[in-house]
């Protein structure tokens, strides 16, 4: 009698599947390369009829009266429900169950060690369960290195088959077709909900009744022994030959229900919907029915070329390049947050939707930065051009920007942001922000009004805003804007040699009462901000620092700003000084920002390597951010803005700013001058 | 009798002239806005024959027996002599004095105030020499205002001239052709070394004499009246109206040398060399000889409307654009140095050629800050390719870059380089480095030793080398060979929110005997460098740092750089402390760099916005920059590099660092460990 050969199983992992193993990996697994339960999804092998000429009859009887058409192998697929809770397999699915490993490294999946000890384990696992309660069958293993930098993944299924020595015999003899209803039987199968790859059958009183597998002997307690019936769900390509999974089933039934003899009902797919008699098997005797013999096991699958190795597929260059480019940005952040930092909150900072107030040296180093930490909406504005100096210290702008009078800054930095990363939502707007000192002339009024609208609204739709401009009283505006609207405002100015980065407090009133409010960029100032544009000379309009300081202050001032968001009490946060010093014992590690110190200014000094933290209280006649500028914008609005724009003393009356200075003129000529130290020679 | 008319001055400057003052501007004047001299050059109006057409003889004799052609108008050039110190006027071009004064500011180019007392002040002096001994007649005036920015220039010429009132009659009664010698006039005025726009002459027994202006009394002391002559280079286009720069003279004969009548002669170039002969005027006697009553003055140019307002020309849009890109980073630099760093080589810093090993997030943003000091030689090396993660992090690159594989990056850098700054001298080398603990398989070898070779040219073609991989042992063939060429080697490393930035010490055996040698990379380490990369997980081939972190290390490294080649002892500069600090003593303000401290190491925590300055001396077992290393490279070559990349213990064994751990392992074993502080609850 000839000898029952198994047809290898195939693995199917779908696109779906590495794309759901790469959202596993980076939010997840992380590095964790331990064991894990995974679902395959077994289909059945189908007969699909030859429709394309209709005249061939050839095939025809080959197999014993089969219809006409080619068969197709079924497999054991993977795909975007393997790895995770969600189960519900499509039509005749038979969902598999295993064991999936993803390696860290390209070594460990190559090391042969670890796949050995992976396999035996299963089998181990397996041979466990046939003595108490077998859950499945075919356990399969799937071990992955998925490289996520080049979507390239390595992979290996293995179908771990017991060796049955010396083999099955097919006993065809009085062998007959097989006449049932298939779909009587898948539908029985559903009823007694039966799980897994095959389960028993029989006639009673001419009704079809199915039971599980490993209820043998109880089932077929009252069945004669041609008639014992195990029906499977067989992935078979050549009908002569039913499918991998049989192996284990028939070793089980062998050697821990003792049958000796069985038919099976090879159960296939077929076209239009109808199933496939296969022929009949009889088992031979096992050579030793005794269990405590371990048995070898086969079953690694081969690679396209026939050889036991693994295989690899590369969906780095099929993927939506663009979809990479996300995914790649993505999986930087996320490597920060599985290694050092668990606690770091990364889809809030990628919402964080960031308005860049100049889109010069400062702005463009800022854009920057902040797409290296994911962040998504950014917008620029600027009214200048890009002119031949800005390309080698504005690292948005490329001198083809520079031609024909030069484009204009912010939309040119937009469109620079997006060719870096197509998935940020950029934009550019051109506008010139209104000033104090700078009077609007009646005609210019309507055109004022409509730029102060537009800042308004921008500062509306983000929630950071950047005063990145290269004068003092350009960010007047923004300041008071941001005060009234209670954003988070981040202030970067240069000097030669030298910047301030800080952040400004938060609105006047929203304080705790026990928390003295952070002050903003003009609360250490006595007088008002005033027209330092007009008369400036070269050296005045060029931003004239050594230029390893715009890339240093714009990179602090994002890393400022992203340990804010991170802080527990936000905007509110209070400010740190430096390590060591006494106030930092104020916000403890479990309260602050996981990223460390928030401080409330920081200014760097290049010419020693020097940060220093400063710690700047409101002022409450500041023309930025006292409550009586605020609550004068909050009444009169644009009237009082125009007012700040056109009248010299406005905002010094406003304040109060005016009357300390008198008060301080009053009190310097009250002052008994010692003339002792005074270098000049002249005494009276 | 007709009253004598002139035809107005028009000014003529050169693009050369703009080209010189953007010079003059950005190397001596800087911010400097005071007056200064300067040289016009006068050409004499033109009569250019008519050879279009050969037929037409319509103009002929219209004015009196000329030749037929078309006047072309002379004008008062300013070109690149203009405001140099050289001189050496072409042809018949006479050269004039003038006063130049460049505004910084355009509102102060534009305020009437400056000008008017500019005019009045020329026209006080010009009035004060006719008292003493005039050297001009018609000192001419300049104001401009360039915006370097965009190379437009605002300029403003006058040409001051004394009113006659109520003018001069011409008395034509009598009038006769000049029939002289033009040729011979211009040999007389050149053999007496005659300058400026005008002088006398007679004829003296039948041989011309001429003589200066100011010598009227003495040189037509025997002259009839009606031969005194004047000759005078005349810049008319309209021939029956004579010259702008007449005027002056005669004012200044009249009321200083009581002239009356004279005969002017008009000399004026002509095509193929020919003379022209004009009429002769004769002064009517001035209203008023007095020379007490200040005369008033006009001669503002009115603009190519006829408005009496300033002129532009725009070079930016014609300008060759590479060059206005390369004038542009020019002159930020220059700015710097202008206003706070006099002592600032800038020469120096744009002539560093640097090497950039590595071209990944630190080496796109060391280049961009080299660029911004102005480095115009930077090549990299990288053997990686461009991955979509790389753009949002490393500012060289785009998405672009990304697709089919990715760009070979040290390419595309310098590619990216080029586009930002035409003028970058730059180029990409794909190398791989080859390291410690990579061993070399046989079959490798020789394209091992290319790689060693290109390597090392590189390093000799370049003056700093900086070190910007991902990985330790990459670090370590550069280091050895920094050390046996004597380079610069500016070593940049990050952490996840750290970063160490550092420059290697000069080579063993050059430091001054009571100097200490600064160390390497390597100093601190009592291994040698081994294989890091293989077996690496994806946070670890990923740099995983918070995005903060290389711009500052990058910009830090740069800017370690720079000073450190400003340094008056260059590589053998000390190692500055942090301020305040006991040994930043050692290198005062005059000896040390004019920006500040020379740090030996940088670490920067960005958890405490923190950096601290430390100095590490150099050890005698370093497997890096050691003696012994570096002696054992120049005996063996490559010899010795290969037994460093294949054997494990090979640089250790040659440092005797293998000895010192055994030594510390012995002293470990001899210890008598006190348990009594154990955490662990075993005791013997």
């Amino acid at each position: 009698m000839p000898l029952l050969q198994f047809t290898p199983l195939q693995s199917r992992p779908s696109a779906s599947f590495w794309s759901s193993l790469t959202s596993l990996k980076l939010d997840t697994l992380k590095l964790d390369d331990t064991e894990r339960d995974i679902q395959g999804f077994l289909d059945e092998g189908m007969l699909v009829k030859d429709r394309g000429t209709g005249t061939s009859k050839k095939k025809e009887d080959e197999q014993g009266g089969q219809e006409e058409g080619v068969w197709v192998a079924g497999s054991l697929g993977v795909d975007e429900r393997s790895l995770g809770s969600g189960s519900g397999s499509a039509s005749n699915d038979v969902a598999m169950k295993g064991t999936f490993r993803n390696f860290n490294t390209i070594e460990d999946f190559r090391k042969v060690d670890h796949k050995k000890q992976l396999f035996d384990e299963t089998v181990d696992r397996l041979l466990a369960s046939f003595e108490t309660e077998p859950t499945t069958f075919n356990p399969f293993l799937l071990v992955t290195y998925a490289d996520l930098k080049k979507y390239v993944y390595n992979y290996w299924f293995a179908f771990p088959a017991l060796v049955e020595k010396p083999g099955w015999e097919v006993d065809d003899r009085g062998m007959r077709p097989w006449t049932g209803d298939a779909a009587e039987l898948r539908r029985l199968e559903r009823e007694a909900q039966i799980e897994g790859e095959a389960f028993l059958h029989k006639v009673v009183n001419g009704n079809s009744v199915v039971g599980p597998v490993k209820e043998w002997k109880t089932f077929f307690q009252d069945v004669l022994e041609e008639d014992r019936t195990l029906v499977f769900h067989d992935p078979t390509s050549i009908p002569s030959l039913p499918g991998w999974p049989l192996r284990n089933i028939l070793y089980y039934l062998a050697h821990y229900q003792s049958v000796q003899r069985l038919r099976v009902i090879c159960l296939r797919g077929g076209s239009g919907g109808s199933t496939v008699l296969d022929k009949v098997y009889l088992s031979s005797p096992p050579a030793s029915s005794s269990t405590s013999a371990r048995p070898s096991a086969v079953g690694w699958e081969k690679n396209v070329k026939g050889a036991l190795a693994s295989r690899t597929v590369d969906l780095g260059s099929t993927m939506d390049p663009t979809r990479l480019a996300d995914q790649a940005v993505d999986l930087n952040l996320k490597l920060m947050k599985w290694r050092v930092m668990p606690d770091l909150a990364l889809d809030e900072i990628a919402a964080t939707k960031c308005l860049l107030l100049g889109a010069g040296t400062l702005g463009c180093y800022v854009a920057r930065t902040l797409m290296g930490w994911g962040v998504r909406t950014i917008t620029f504005v600027d009214s200048a051009k890009v002119s031949f100096s800005n390309p080698v210290r504005q690292p948005l702008f490329e001198f083809e920007d520079c031609l024909g009078g030069g484009k204009s800054k912010a939309q040119c930095a937009a469109d620079s942001l997006k060719r870096i990363f197509p998935g940020v939502n950029t934009r550019g707007v051109d506008l010139m922000i209104p000033m104090p000192g700078h009077p609007v002339a009646p005609a210019s009024e309507a055109s004022v009004r409509r730029s102060v609208e537009t800042l308004d609204n921008l500062m509306d739709e983000h929630d950071v805003v950047y005063l990145l401009m290269d004068s003092r009283e350009s960010r007047w505006l923004p300041t008071v804007l941001g005060n009234v609207k209670g954003k988070i405002v981040i202030n970067a100015a240069l000097g030669f040699d030298s910047y301030l980065v800080m952040r400004h407090g938060p609105s006047p009133g929203t304080s705790k009462p026990e928390q003295k409010r952070l002050g903003c960029y003009y609360c250490n100032d006595i007088v008002a901000p005033m027209d330092s544009l007009t008369d400036r000379t070269l050296d005045q309009m060029c931003t004239v620092t050594r230029p390893g300081v715009a890339p240093i202050a714009s990179a602090t001032a994002v890393e400022l700003m992203v340990s804010l968001i991170q802080h527990s009490q936000g905007i509110h946060a209070p400010a740190d000084l430096a390590a060591g010093s006494a106030t930092t014992a104020e916000s403890s590690e479990a309260d602050g920002s996981p990223l460390g110190l928030v401080p409330h200014q920081l200014r760097g000094f290049l010419a020693q390597f020097r940060t220093m933290l400063i710690e700047g209280p409101a002022y409450d006649r500041c023309t930025g951010c006292s409550a009586t500028v605020v609550d004068a914008y909050k009444q009169d609005g644009f009237a009082m803005l125009l007012r700040a724009f056109n009248e010299d003393k406005f905002l010094e009356q406003l304040t109060g700013l005016d009357k300390l200075y008198e008060e301080g003129e009053a009190a310097l000529e009250q002052v008994d001058w010692d003339d002792s130290d005074a270098e000049s020679g002249a005494s009276i």
